[in-house]
């Protein structure tokens, strides 16, 4: 979005009493404030709402290889030890996660490298339940985001754009990687049109779904992950609850892990409105 | 805090031109949006910032128990296989992380299930650095929490008091553990009274501290743990950039992670103001 786009947004914002924030950077050197621009929904006595974005993980939930990827071994045990604790094995790339651009890039940012102000972010929900009802192999195409913009204006600064394709309702079932002949997916994502959309024509930061990848189940060429990714965008990948938040107003908080050098990881994902 | 108390304090934060917000509960069922009610700094048409209080988390990063708790194996690399993937071992109290109630009970609060509500909050910072500073085995006191309220007001509801004992700067160090004769640790915590207190005469949901442990170094008894988190009160340790921020009028945000039965996991733990 120009710049002319973000002022106008702005003021239509204030003049529709949305409040918009415009933060400064703080501290230095290896401080981890940062700067962070964006609108943010009213908070100011005004009811408001956390919306908690995450899928429980546990060792059956589902994965896009179909294997486990995630236990817990007890090693200590409250009757016997005094307090209980767990250690546990993970994949990055399980649950309610993010895709960190290291993931499908040589030298992109690692999820302890993404800006922590690319964490906060505008939501921006394109609804394709009814196309994604009919059809499992659904995506949101370029024409899902024109028409999400007639409706709720430009998309902000800083955002992040959700697909709500109903995928979130079979998270613990078989339907969740519908998989057929061949062990073929089927489940919804991102069209790499509408992928290359948000980053030439608006400054959008992250791409989320609540199915199992961005690229769509049938995919056998990660494009949009390709696309998306080595740009220093993140993804975030089966989210939770997003049909109970609106199209626009919600902003995300995305709670990625910061191990070192780490492609991503199960994340505490929520929302405020 | 008494509601009458609740409310002077928020008319005190109106008047201060502090916004106030009190969220109402949505959804039904599973759905997990939930009751919020807590103060909120002003984020409308003000200058507002995101700090990350999350260290970041390697294979050497100190732990209480002294050995190392959490490695990550290259199981996919992006030169041989098109992307970069890594599984992750990882003892659930380690790096930045929190303590869920079950840590130290048998049937508290697992991981998963602290309400979401609870894992954003008014903090409040406690600078104990000046005692800390002469002496490792400092604490948080009563006298520290009454000194605190002289200064900023009545602890909000729903809050986590945190301890800012100049701990962080020493997180990749040796000092960071300070163990000495008999391998004895040495570093700062609460003290119990400070945390019954907070229990009896305030509504807070959380503690926080920027070392190991909620305990003092040299505890051999973990008061704190359990008279505190078996209450369905949650803990975090090893904060970091806590010095960055205001005694008062920051709100915090827990990432916690959401694993199934979980005692606690390393956490991406920011604060807005």
């Amino acid at each position: 979005m120009c710049d002319a786009c973000v002022i106008n947004s702005v003021k239509q914002k204030m003049l529709s009493r949305r409040d918009f924030f415009k933060a400064t950077a703080v501290g230095t050197g290896a401080a981890a404030a940062a700067t962070l621009t964006g609108t943010m929904p009213a908070m100011a006595q005004t009811p408001a709402t956390i919306t908690d974005m995450t899928h429980e993980l546990h060792q059956t939930f589902p994965t896009w290889g179909g294997g486990e990827q995630f236990s817990a071994e007890k090693v200590f045990d409250f009757a016997k030890d005094g307090f209980n604790l767990f250690e546990l094995r993970v994949n990055e790339h399980t649950g309610t996660h993010v895709d960190a651009p290291l993931h499908f890039s040589a030298d992109g940012q690692s999820v302890a490298e993404i800006p922590v102000a690319n964490l906060v972010a505008p939501l921006c929900i394109i609804d394709i339940k009814a196309k994604a009802a009919e059809d499992p192999d659904a995506r949101v195409t370029p024409d899902d985001i024109k028409a999400w913009i007639a409706t709720n204006g430009d998309i902000p600064k800083g955002a992040c754009v959700a697909m709500n394709s109903g995928w979130d309702a079979y998270a613990n079932s078989y339907k969740f990687r519908n998989a057929g002949d061949g062990g073929v997916m089927h489940f919804p994502g991102f069209h790499l049109e509408a992928a290359r959309m948000l980053m030439e024509e608006a400054d959008v930061v992250g791409l989320a779904v609540d199915s199992l990848s961005l690229d769509y189940g049938k995919s056998m060429d990660f494009a949009v992950h390709y696309a998306w990714l080595p740009t220093n965008r993140w993804g975030l990948e089966c989210i939770a609850n997003i049909d109970a938040l609106p199209a626009a107003g919600a902003t995300l908080i995305v709670g990625a892990p910061k191990h070192r050098g780490g492609t991503g990881g199960p994340a505490r994902v929520m929302a405020m409105v």
